[in-house]
């Protein structure tokens, strides 16, 4: 604590002529939303590799604040067109904030991460829910939703409307869709490995299987030149979630949130971005987040050996005693046959996609078109429920709806009662 | 309610020298628990078909209750011993109780089911979670945990404890593992065909792609002779969860809940079964519940043409405003990457069982077997959700663990702090 | 259900000869409820009294079951006439069961009371709750509603209704009136003298100030003759709570909670009676919450000198992880100025009845009378809270009404939005 | 952290020449906290009149934010001493910030209040508790606690620490202390009558009965000359909350929320302040929330006539969906006994002072001083409940405190359970 001190003493010497005392969260990592991901003050990376140099250094219990644009680095706009769903480019995707430096950790430390606060910035309060086309990007639907569609959402304080989705209005459940340290070289090259070899099985598919290593778009920091060539070429692409954390996605990692995060450098380097205001389980249409650039203050502290002392190979978290507590719900049940009615064994994603069309179905009897619905099942906190998974050959999954949300009683009518 | 009055009124004619006007719910089904499933004086069944005929009828707005034998209809033993477990007979499950036949209640109908109440019997004051060997119906992780296990639960009221798995106590979270009304003939042979088409695509497994039907141990209430021969050859187990419901074993439907179940008979042949004392999400070790005998009291109400007007083929439902409420939880991540390193795509099952191995390996870390908490994530309330499911090739799922069931403190401790 | 009368009948002969077993939890006291208060097998008590013998003797960590009358020994009816309401014999309440005799407990230990389980007896699925007349007993609002009145409520299961105020379903939120030890002589020399001060200070009131102890209609439960009458000439009446808990009425007493009772005299002598199927804060019309016949199963274990270790002369609890989660409310204010517009200093009772009121007129609105509104108020699970307690001159309490018992949206309708 | 501060350094002169699209909400009421209450830009006021002019004005349906000092005015500091407390200016406070003319709000009508948003400054990351003297506003527990004492807390993000207190962390539930709307001069009139009679009615009192109109210090606005002498004295003080509710201290008015405020003069004139990080229920030791400056963004709506419409005299409130949900508490009961053994009548005051003893004794056990238990009891949040009222002589009331903000189990311990 006395660096702390210290440093903040100079700080008000070297500021005598800002006058205020701008005690905390220092801001480690500031954007600029009329710059480019590419053009950043600081700059952003959108790949995993150990060798992304760190932007900063910190100290375990020393709060700080990073900013982060949005997932996709300001492609999407505040306008009623789906060209910028359509056109968007996810070679360059997500612009992660970092990596930050930590003092003394080491690999197979767990970095315990403190979720301070999350917030909006007022220079851009809104986000956006997208549909991505069939032909970049996709989601959980896209044989049923093709075409691109977007719904952007305005920000009312911690609250969100969106006029391409009405009669809902969603309280702020803010986190970060990523975050996570750096891998080791080991561990990047096993990650490689293996989701080569899944791509490698298939013949080519819309959407792909995997996204490996693209240099094309790739930002890595402040490397520069063949060294920056070298290691766009084999860093891990940010989309899907690993046992580092990552692209997790999980909406319940809230302000007041505590992650667990496996360290595999020294130092950690520890990244993190694409916020969101709000998600459902399953972020089901991809771009499904209500998509947001933001900041997020942390605190960090360690437990030194903690991946071999409590044997985890992957994240863990406590979540937040402040939480969303909508009362009534309405609950859609899913097994493992399809709508055309074929037969999977034990399938939890076909039981899920069940659920989620009933639910769809639901809402389009309640005035919704099915994209409205397919947009706001993705971006409204519903819960997706594993709830059996060992009768064969169904399993159950089930999508949870908060009534709460909507500005009208859309819950089923009894009709006889006696 | 003029039927109820009828037998009330006479109830009270015949017994005028017990004086004691018992108003309600009147029991459409009890069941012996000295006798076995085949003996009950209210025949059970443990097959769908829509010629199981009913054993009783009730108006809509009439509460009733239905007495329930544990899902194996008295197999499993108060013990030390996993004999029992071992040689199940799968056969004879699941001893339902019913069909009841609803007055007014036709095809295409939601049949509105109103939980009142749930309770154990003063006879059987215990429960169990078995790990079926692989032989055997086997279990989510049966590979790597292939022999039989079981924990007895004893009940204190509505908490339960077990000598198997020390230091924990649970709330009970009473449900129903079953409950649908019987499907119309041309329903079940869909469920037959398309289950049947499965089984054949592969060749023998252990355990079984599906359960066709089967004749022997199938009981199908008060038919006899060549009538109930027939009907068992074609019923379809109970084992799945399908479109009505059925063994959907869903922790969430707890007392006080109110499900919407389509109708596909005319009076609709409701059955109920496979009472919980408590569950986690996934069920995991199959055998996974604290599986137990008791009551559940039912009022039912419909919406005439409900599967049409709100387009649901599947059951849904609306949980209760009674919740068990834990406070701090641990959650577990896992992603689609088996423990061997494997990588499959966006498959939920994988990653929630990569979550369900990270909190086993977590428990076995403060003093348990790997399969007292196998038994464990079954039997308690964990809560396991669908993350993220879109991003390419990984999907994310938690199981959350709540800290409150343990009798001392099992959180990760921090060390480093500044 | 004649069947099941003759098959519980045959059971009890048959059950002579086998060996069930019926494992828990034993009934330490059972009540007939065809019989009065003064006429039960084993010997209720009205009063508190260090004198008043045991009726059982427990271990700690032996779970036992206590059947309970309800608080008046069964003098109000399940009718539509207020005459019981009117005419009810307050010398004969409260009603309760018990002494138990705890092994080991000494003087200043905590007796620690683990609510196993509470629920209703199937002769008596009904409560009530009355607004008694000024002139016998009274309420919070007895200057406003001087009349009697009374609600029946009829229960499904864990639910009520009532005939007598429509619109309107509650969840159960069984917990008893009445818990406590059995003071010393010391304490209770301490409780005759306080209270007669009070009543000595005024002239005779209506309602009275406090109730002194009155032999008439006094049930001291084993005790006879002379020593019948010394022992209900000194002992405590039952009405109010007491540092030893008693008639505490706290409605979050619910299945699951843990209480902490100061022990004064050997053996605890611990009683409990007063069963309430739900209640609001405040049980605002005296005879306020929905009133039950019922058991309630208890475990024991205990503190040693845990008064003077945990510095505690008062009960206290940890509530249950199970809880009623209703999600709208309508919360009312009330400040320490009554309906007259007469200034009070920092009043909280005058503050909660003035947001009392608001509640009522508000739900007058809203087609209720006032006496319904003034019964629901009491009976339903609203909460009560001291807000704000240091602001001369005005205390601010509010009353929040759970929006989802109501059967129809009764939030307030906004009007002009833009 | 020093290239941090540079960086900051460069982005300020950088800024002034960017044009950022600052898009909402706008701000009505800024202030700068390095300038006393009497100096800011936009005028200040500490005293409830419907002669204060409005500041600005806003249409129903815009969003927009208005900042506050604490309710000092800034009289307190960040140190170590009691000076501030101990000498602080009663007369200057509550500084508020408004009056806001609503267009189109009337007499009689509801003004529907949404809470968007409420945050801190980033110039002042710390916030305040304070026990005030005797001799200078005193506070529930003043007789015990005469002297003055000081927690300082500092925030990080949305969590609390104090030095003052260790071992605590408390997560935020943001309110404003004071929301109202002006009232009208009858009604004015009406506080100023019915608060001197409670002065007259007896002799001077430390603290006294009710705060008059107070000239000395009074900030009325825009106000000038003998316009503003005249307003201030008869201006109403700010101190208790009142029928349109001011300062009601209501620790649920939390981001989220929805107020209900009955308007007395044409445009409504709303005002607002006295923000809180964190409070619990009766805010006891008067200066006792975490007090704070920050923001809160509003939007407004109207129920035309509400006040007749739905018979409310008073302020009442939907509280948010977004809540803390603690789990364990434990709780304290209190009676209308004092700590000398006096007998009460009903007095809930008296029963939640001594639940709230109960607490502090408690925690003397567990290593906190009286000063620091009593300043944790006032700004954590803690639930204040009236539990029972009716019976006589004694009401039950308690504390319930929430045990998950010690960085400790601080239970009881349970040594005899079998």
């Amino acid at each position: 604590m006395i660096n702390i001190m210290v440093r903040l003493e100079q700080h008000f010497i070297f500021c005598k002529f800002i006058l205020v005392a701008i005690k905390m969260p220092p801001t480690l990592v500031s954007v600029d939303l009329k710059k480019s991901a590419e053009n950043q003050p600081i700059p952003m990376h959108n790949r995993w590799h150990p060798s992304i140099p760190p932007v900063a250094r910190v100290r375990v219990g020393e709060p700080f604040r990073m900013e982060c644009m949005d997932w996709t680095g300001g492609q999407i706009k505040n306008n009623d067109s789906t060209d910028d769903i359509e056109n968007v480019d996810l070679a360059k995707v997500h612009v992660l904030s970092g990596p930050i430096y930590v003092e003394g950790a080491e690999p197979n430390d767990l970095l315990v991460v403190d979720f301070l606060d999350i917030g909006t910035f007022p220079q851009m309060e809104w986000g956006y829910t997208g549909i991505f086309p069939t032909t970049n990007g996709g989601g959980f639907l896209t044989d049923l939703y093709p075409k691109a569609a977007k719904a952007i959402w305005d920000f009312e304080g911690r609250h969100a409307t969106s006029r391409h989705i009405p009669g809902v209005r969603l309280s702020a459940l803010m986190h970060p869709g990523i975050i996570g340290c750096a891998p080791s070289m080991e561990l990047l090259n096993e990650w490689n490995k293996r989701e080569s070899k899944l791509v490698a099985k298939e013949s080519i598919t819309v959407p792909p299987r995997a996204l490996l290593p693209e240099k094309i778009r790739a930002l890595v920091g402040t490397l520069k030149g063949s060294e920056a060539v070298s290691v766009a070429r084999e860093a891990a692409r940010t989309i899907p979630p690993r046992e580092h954390g990552g692209n997790c996605d999980i909406k319940n990692l809230t302000i007041g949130s505590r992650v667990y995060l496996p360290v595999y450098v020294p130092g950690a380097n520890l990244s993190v971005g694409d916020l969101h205001f709000c998600q459902g389980d399953g972020e089901i249409s991809f771009c499904g987040a209500i998509e947001m650039a933001g900041y997020i203050d942390l605190k960090l502290s360690l437990i030194k050996n903690g991946v071999i002392k409590y044997k985890q190979t992957n994240a863990m978290f406590a979540p937040s005693a402040s939480r969303l507590t909508y009362g009534p719900h309405l609950v859609f049940e899913g097994i493992s046959v399809d709508e055309t009615g074929r037969q999977y064994y034990l399938d939890a994603n076909v039981a899920y996609r069940q659920a989620t069309l009933n639910a769809i179905e639901y809402l389009k009897t309640q005035g919704y078109t099915g994209e409205q619905a397919y947009l706001l099942l993705s971006a409204a906190p519903v819960e997706g429920h594993l709830n059996s998974l060992v009768d064969v050959p169904n399993s159950c999954c089930t999508l949870s709806l908060p009534l709460e949300i909507f500005d009208r009683d859309i819950s089923p009518k009894v009709d006889v009662t006696e």
